[in-house]
């Protein structure tokens, strides 16, 4: 999976090539942002993802901008950035942050076979949250032919870590300003009922799940 | 600032243009993903950032490939995404995220000037953490030099933003399933003080406030 695009430029070291490292991460995060050219100007546009084995898939509205112009098979950059700390230094220039990120490079194919459709609507779901697709209304015919889904090969991919405390230089060492790391983790809240709620249902059982387990994503 | 390139296309009602809501977006975010095209290839590259008034400063290595290309003034867009909450919809389709993001498109200049520069240096450090540039060690002018700082004016930028609850087809209210939002937000977690800390430094006031405020954020 290493190539001329994906080889990390900055600090090699953070750089990391394998399918696991880079599936985990794209597994623990939410909203992806795609990069694509138009007539020579770049848009970056952050959307939901799913992922199967080593393709993964977005989805939208035929009407997207985005959709319409990846589905011509041009080059497409997509990337997954997860926050973890706020990394503070003694000197102001060796502040930094600790993250797990992810860029995939490639083309994105149309997805338009009805049961392939079907399998990444259901990732989608299950991307959002384990357990969600049984509990739902699955999509009828009018709307899975009225979504674009795009799948994308994750073969030319790359991770970037960065973990642990400050590194400063050596003679700052002894200032007398505190350095460490904030953790920052995405917490979940309180489920929100809709206010159309039907009487009588209560919060499911893989939601309470979910909320039981937001504390490691 | 609602330009062709700005203009939200798919579902235009959650576009937004007005200065005070873009920056406060920027405000509130800490990663942004900066989308530029070298030999007609996008990259998407997360990155720290800092604000001042109307222009978003990124900075790094000279070396670095993404700020030697911006810097020959090609067309950039830089995206902030704020991810608030997941949305549960009764039915697959209708699952949905609350967000705020921001988009802005320009060509960004290189800062030269020292003392500009260190002002953008300052925004950066004070974006992390407000209070922060005075509790550190403020850059030398080896630093300085060996610092690129970029500037992208905040003019052709948009936000958009969803928020509440799921909207489903009227013929599913009917539906047993559970809907609602589960709310998300980035948590600070206790500060983890470098191994190497001198002993006696505690963690200061700026860091205990942040924390405080964090649940905000």
């Amino acid at each position: 999976m290493k190539t001329a695009r994906t080889q990390v430029k900055r600090v090699p070291k953070r750089g990391n090539y394998d399918l696991t490292t880079v599936c985990s991460i794209l597994d623990a995060g939410l909203i992806c942002h795609v990069g694509f050219v138009v007539e020579g100007q770049p848009f970056v546009i952050p959307t939901a993802y799913g992922r199967i084995e080593n393709r993964l898939f977005i989805h939208g509205s035929p009407a997207s901008r985005m959709l319409k112009s990846l589905q011509q098979g041009i080059d497409v950059c997509v990337t997954v950035t997860l926050l973890d700390g706020l990394v503070l230094a003694r000197s102001a220039m060796h502040h930094s942050m600790n993250y797990r990120s992810v860029v995939v490079f490639g083309k994105a194919e149309l997805v338009s076979e009805r049961e392939e459709k079907l399998r990444a609507l259901y990732a989608f779901t299950e991307h959002v949250m384990a357990g969600r697709w049984a509990a739902t209304r699955e999509p009828n015919e009018q709307e899975l032919q009225g979504t674009t889904v795009l799948a994308l090969p994750i073969e030319e991919a790359s991770a970037k870590i960065r973990t642990g405390p400050p590194v400063d230089d050596a003679a700052d060492y002894d200032l007398p300003h505190w350095a460490g790391v904030i953790p920052l983790r995405v917490q979940a809240g309180e489920p929100i009922g809709d206010p159309q709620l039907a009487k009588g249902i209560g919060v499911p059982d893989h939601v309470t799940q979910y909320l039981q387990n937001s504390v490691s994503r």
